[in-house]
């Protein structure tokens, strides 16, 4: 099969044999593939990771061990593989498996190929009215659903997301949608345009004063100056969600934050189903996000576009 | 009065007018005053202060306006005066207060005087049966409570302590007290013998393997190193509690607190009322924790000798 292939921060398209699902693993064919920054951080080398990248996927399933009923059906997947025995997974906590597989990102071959293999527990299948094209945004909708599943944000809080890229444009969404008082601060502007499309409205902070005394802010540009400005503008005991893939290591002001009593939260996997549930209801349209499609084939191409300045979401379609 | 003076990093006895309460605020007589890490980062620049030194106290009200009740009683106080008007007092978090002074540390004259003036309302009076020498640990007992105001720690819960000195003697007993499962890093035997004295069993880092997969860690070292054994320590979606006064900034691995969704809560002032319950109970006896007696008239020595390898707590005396 075709496949992008990640060996020492180069990504050439190969000619593999297709996976053969060990026990407990689906063959999914895939449809459509998302480029995410986490892919184009692996390439920078943020973590050593060789074999096929992407994540971010909705495909059909070819053949699922005691699931018949799954053949043929459109999924989309968790990308963590977890053993399910380990004490991790034993508290609950799966998607922090110490043993786990990531797909096309730990110790297991991703979604920018032709089939994918996963645990059958992995996947959900996806409602008849969501097209692939917003299906295939559920894996990053649902990390940007993770952000409520660890901070309660109520109707009339005072919320600031720090950048609206890829996943900033989803986590907007999904901020919006929780009647808080949201500030989003973006740079460029196609992403004010998106914002605008989904009636919100964008904070250009080379334009306008950005405000302080923010009760959450989101920090979702994954760079040293977006983590100064979150801390600038959160309140005492208030709290930063740090949602994104960053580069090198952070320098922080401890002692401001112990002062100040600040709570960072590290937030990454989210819910699947609750992220499908807003792409069934509508709650959610993704597909504006959507900068290009690719066939496989021009995967190497369509990767390099991502990465360039202000580059919304790449498709890779089979 | 006779006081401990800081100006550009130089500590010096003065002789200086006794404050001259303001409306609203009492005028207390010195009787115990303790030395603190902060008042060594202060001293060496963390934050510009200049004025009296010093904000662990135990005292005598000599006057209060509106409260003659509290003439001649033993007292402690909380050290951030706030407005009671800004936004943030408004909140219900005076200890931010966005106007505050703080005892000693930020535009107000300290404890390492004969006299010092607080607003009432920060006074707490002090249990006959509570010795001015375990009254004096209220403020720092108050801020190890603070861990437990912010973070649910359950009978069982992993927990480590990364930090024996003076502050984090405190935090241990307060966190042993809640029945947890603890650990204690105890890097010097004085430090390990008075954990032993409180029946808490200290772990030598350079001598024992420390273990991994703490439910909740207490950063108490104020170092990088200290944050690296936390940030070791910690499992998967756990807790390290920052609560230290942090000698300039620290750096960190953001991508990685995000993929094990690590929460970072800063941490400072806490509940005197509780604090005050604990001496009186004898839930804690800090009073082995001692380590020097001084007159006021000889406290630039007392700060110096405070400020050497493995020192516990150093008392001025009136």
């Amino acid at each position: 099969m075709k496949a992008i292939w990640l060996e020492d921060g180069n990504i050439e398209q190969v000619e593999i044999p297709a996976p053969v699902p060990p026990s407990g693993e689906a063959l999914v064919a895939v449809r459509t593939a998302g480029v995410c920054a986490t892919d184009l951080e692996l390439i920078r080398g943020y973590y050593p990771y060789t074999g096929v990248l992407g994540h971010e996927f909705v495909g059909e399933v070819v053949s699922a061990p005691g699931r018949p009923d799954l053949t043929g059906i459109r999924v989309t997947g968790e990308i963590n593989a977890a053993c399910g025995t380990c004490p991790t997974c034993l508290r609950g906590d799966r998607t922090h498996c110490e043993n786990r597989t990531v797909l096309g990102i730990l110790s297991r071959d991703g979604a920018f190929a032709e089939y994918l293999a996963l645990p059958v527990e992995n996947l959900h299948p996806v409602p008849a009215d969501v097209p692939d094209e917003a299906a295939v945004f559920t894996e990053p909708l649902a990390a940007a659903l993770e952000i409520l599943e660890q901070v309660t944000i109520a109707p009339g809080d005072r919320v600031l997301l720090v950048g609206a890229g890829r996943l900033g444009q989803l986590i907007a969404r999904v901020l919006a949608a929780t009647g808080c008082d949201l500030t989003v601060l973006a740079k460029y502007p196609a992403q004010q345009r998106l914002l605008g499309l989904a009636g919100i409205r964008a904070t250009d902070p080379g334009r306008e004063p950005v405000q302080t005394g923010f009760d959450v802010v989101v920090e979702a540009t994954g760079s040293q100056t977006g983590f100064e400005t979150a801390r600038k503008c959160v309140r005492p005991r208030g709290t930063i969600v740090l949602k994104s893939t960053y580069k090198g290591r952070i320098e922080a002001d401890f002692s401001a934050v112990v002062v100040d009593e600040i709570t960072l939260v590290g937030s990454r996997c989210g819910p699947f189903d609750k992220a499908l549930a807003m792409l069934a209801s509508g709650a959610v349209d993704p597909r504006p996000l959507i900068d290009g499609r690719f066939p496989l084939a021009r995967g190497v191409e369509a990767i390099r576009k991502a990465g360039g300045p202000g580059v919304m979401k790449i498709l890779l379609k089979n």
